[in-house]
């Protein structure tokens, strides 16, 4: 169905060469192309947590080769390297790619000795490639569930920015407009970074997608058109149920689809599962600051103080929403049982339908 | 219940005095707060075109006025006032106010006769006037519908920058902060111009009403922990059958709010009643261009060109997701029928449990 090599989007947005780590600076597109070249651990974290990096496969993948900046830097002190893959854990709480990236070297230290630099620079360089075969594997079984003619909405940014390849989310989105199966394309703008209407835009007419953007609160007038047989997004963790934190507006979403009869997909790598996290109730979610409001919103800093504002970054989508869950292993439905290969296989089978 | 006087604002965002229209331009704020003085009627259409003066009252208001105006420069010219008055009219197309306060003026030139200036204008502040008492009487009955100890969340701007008077919506939340009847208040920003974020915060600030602003796709979230038991906005036009348009956003929270088992209220002078229309599916709902998105997101006109949008202003929320609807008559429970005030003193007894 996909041609490898077609699917591909021909830019990666996080480069590891000669011990630099290069990002893409996201807060910057679309107006300017700004590189990063990073050799610090620490500044590696700032990246992440300040959002030039962002996605939760792509933090956890800088993190991974944040952990080859500081082995770098530490030598042979094992102790201070743990505090630096602490630190890098840190950086932000929800995503849980972040933490299973840092986990997969921590283990590199299992015994007393500190790993050498080149074995932790193969390991996230194999997290890293891992990555990109996981979007392809998703971009296909997911583009696959989708009938010929069809509409979608997407949401925040799950392309070639967030992730190590094509995307999550937005690589279905892509290849389902290659394939023919998909006919319209919305872009949530995705507030309060906007990151649909600036990241998602920008990668979409970079890969000659036609696509409108739309206000978030116009998803719900948009499903009433008919025009959108799916919503399809990412996720930033999956508990052991299905339950599914992502970008704030994905449950909104999810309640509106239910109501409207539209599909309700998730695509996301197995790394995003949190098998230790029973359900969403046990998941931290982030707030951030009222002035993030303010300042997209391009009022001044004496306003954003004036003025009080509640600002989580992301929400919990109970799996009944949930139609289904795409990872690189296949495709799940509810009731969600991960440690089921078999359960996989055989909604994958049925998914394969194409 | 509420102590007139204690309810007012003690601010008038548009005033007529000595043949000169006053109008507080609404986007510059917060930031500043400028007054434009018009005396051509060519300028109040271009003001209600452009969003200087907005909120579906507010806007009938200054029509009539413009009316005046029109009536100042045309002299005897009958047939050029009337066309005055289709372009007032014609300056937007969803709010019903707009459409029913240029109607009450072509009314006075029912003979062949043009009505005189004094005529005109006494009919003009007759609206005026009359919206005032409306917003009185709707903050009083929609507020004795709230449970003591409740929070809720507000849409787009309702108060005393969109009315004549304390507002139609936002009059509510303020009299039911003020009875002590509502402890917690949620400001939803309202994309693309950001009405609740900039107006409602700053009208909110103003009377001394703690709040919180929350992006629209954090309603579901807000509406998910159990800190809001009603949902209060305004309507631009209210179809025969109880159907609302108004605002974008509306109908997503109307359907977040039945989701979350949340109340919906709808707070609307009876000139929003178009009895002329059966059903929401006959309003003819506002588009407006996709730069009015990316500019209000801080993007430049480049991209604004290059990405295309899907930007409705408005959106219709079916009757069946409205728990209330209140006028100044009282309060209408589904199936809605306008024609019978019997209907209204019933249920509004019924609210009356204050």
């Amino acid at each position: 169905m996909l041609e490898s090599g077609q699917q591909d989007s021909g830019f990666q947005a996080l480069r590891f060469d000669d011990g630099v780590l290069h990002l893409l600076d996201q807060r910057l597109l679309p107006g300017r192309e700004t590189w990063l070249d990073i050799d610090r651990v620490d500044d590696v974290a700032a990246a992440i947590r300040d959002l030039a990096v962002r996605g939760a496969p792509a933090i956890g993948i800088a993190a991974a080769y944040g952990a080859v900046l500081s082995a770098m830097q530490r030598g042979d002190d094992r102790a201070g390297w743990l505090e630096d893959l602490d630190r890098l854990e840190q950086a932000r709480p929800t995503a849980v790619n972040l933490a299973w990236a840092v986990e997969r070297m921590r283990r590199l230290a299992a015994g007393d000795a500190m790993p050498e630099v080149a074995r932790i620079e193969r390991e996230a360089r194999a997290i890293h490639r891992d990555d990109i075969a996981a979007n392809r594997a998703m971009a296909e079984a997911g583009s696959g569930l989708i009938e010929r003619g069809s509409g979608v909405l997407t949401h925040c940014n799950t392309g070639s920015l967030a992730t190590g390849g094509i995307g999550t989310a937005l690589g279905v989105v892509v290849a389902g407009f290659r394939a023919g199966r998909i006919e319209r394309v919305f872009a949530g703008e995705t507030r309060p970074w906007l990151q649909g209407a600036r990241l998602t835009a920008w990668e979409l007419a970079r890969e000659g997608v036609p696509f409108e953007v739309v206000i978030d609160s116009a998803a719900a007038s948009l499903m009433a058109s008919g025009r959108v047989s799916w919503v399809i997004t990412g996720a930033d963790r999956i508990a052991a149920n299905g339950d599914v934190a992502n970008k704030i507006g994905t449950y909104s979403l999810a309640v509106l689809a239910r109501h409207h009869g539209v599909g309700f997909m998730i695509v996301a790598p197995s790394s995003t599962l949190d098998p230790a996290t029973p359900s969403g109730r046990g998941i931290e979610i982030e707030h951030r600051s009222a002035g993030e409001i303010w300042a997209a919103a391009g009022l001044s800093g004496e306003v954003s103080e004036a003025f009080g504002a509640w600002n989580p970054v992301f929400d919990i989508t109970p799996f009944e929403l949930i139609d289904c869950i795409v990872t690189e292993t296949g495709v799940y439905r509810p009731p969600y049982d991960f440690r089921s290969p078999d359960a996989a296989f055989a909604t994958k089978a049925h998914g394969q339908a194409q």
